[in-house]
């Protein structure tokens, strides 16, 4: 059995493991590094048509997926003591961030939900104790987009993924910060000059200016985050 | 010609159209609608390994993507007065946002460059005029799915992809609150109720109550949207 294990369950199994099939990921899925398993909610539709949604209470626009067959999907695959988090991933959620993807790399893995139309019946979320999570304030066409996302977040921190030298602890919010504009050969790019002091070997001074750097850019683009 | 043209520069081309050739996006590309095109990156690379990276000016872990190559992938493809937003997907970037996706929705397309690795040499961004975009905080293996985010966002948006009845003004965001809780059939689910308002037919009474849950659940869990 892999060491971090992901069970989705969604209308489109077909677009797992799509892009996770390849590089890091697909390596380390080939290797048993991870595991992924796709459900196919349709598989408990109701009827001859294989109904998974309605309309909603109340009217509106669009379709709702249901309760009672959404619950049958995952009460058929899932061990009532799994203690994986359930995440149905949603615009309305907590959003995702680094810390968060951090911790749930060091857990046992993780179930998600992949909502499509206008989402999933709430009393879903409470009887199955799911919570919501958003990857960003904007609208896709479903939730499976968004799980490709959060799976490739936390696959590449699994142990065996990447080398030790890339562990990711300069990155982008590890430190608080944005990350510094990174330099390699050729010297001049039409042009263009690196930055003297990263030609210089002067490690004090180069990680003094990367961290003046980090934190104009920072400042620039994400005040944000000085804020807190 | 689609009317909306996106094209990928990427080092894992086989990764797209990957979710977003199934479902509403694949349909809407099977119909030309919208037009994908990827290009290899390493079509460009350096020698008999066609190299694309080098160790980064200055020194730390990992590799950074040459402007050189990347620059001479970008300029194989795209005529000079091709208008089409340059978005590099980055966590550094300033972050996607819904009134963002529907700005791209109504342009031409877009232009998306995926990094590998440590990130793209800075100065290939400068002269090629690449503005960094992020999907959220949180670090991914390369910004191919992050394109696939921005991708189905806009895509979804095109005239001819969701019916008039899904036009989506009533969802997160666009509101500038989370969207209300959906239920649908059964009526009980359980021993769960759909909420009595739902099911009077009073639809000034439904909707304040909808209003009430938005504003409840965007405090509960986003109270930063509610302060802009």
């Amino acid at each position: 059995m892999a060491e971090w294990r992901a069970d989705v369950f969604t209308l489109f199994p077909a677009m797992f493991p799509g892009p996770l099939g390849l590089s890091l990921a697909g390596e380390g899925l080939a290797r048993g590094i991870w595991s992924l398993e796709t459900h196919d909610i349709r598989d408990h539709g109701l009827g001859r048509h294989r109904a998974v949604d309605d309309t909603p209470a109340g009217g509106g626009a669009g379709m709702v997926m249901r309760a009672d067959v959404v619950a049958a999907s995952l009460d058929s695959i899932l061990a009532p003591d799994d203690k994986r988090p359930r995440l149905m991933m949603s615009p309305r959620g907590r959003p995702l961030t680094q810390a968060r993807v951090r911790a749930l790399g060091m857990g046992e893995g993780a179930i998600l939900l992949c909502g499509r139309f206008e989402g999933i019946d709430e009393r879903l979320l409470e009887a199955r104790d799911f919570e919501e999570v958003s990857i960003g304030d904007y609208i896709l066409s479903g939730g499976e987009i968004a799980a490709l996302v959060l799976l490739d977040a936390c696959v590449r921190l699994l142990p065996g993924i990447m080398g030790k030298a890339q562990s990711g602890e300069d990155e982008s919010f590890e430190t608080g910060l944005l990350e510094y504009p990174h330099y390699t050969k050729p010297r001049s790019f039409e042009g263009r000059a690196i930055p003297e002091v990263l030609l210089s070997g002067d490690h004090g001074k180069i990680d003094a200016w990367r961290r003046t750097e980090a934190v104009r850019l920072t400042r620039e683009r994400r005040p944000d985050l000085l804020k807190d």
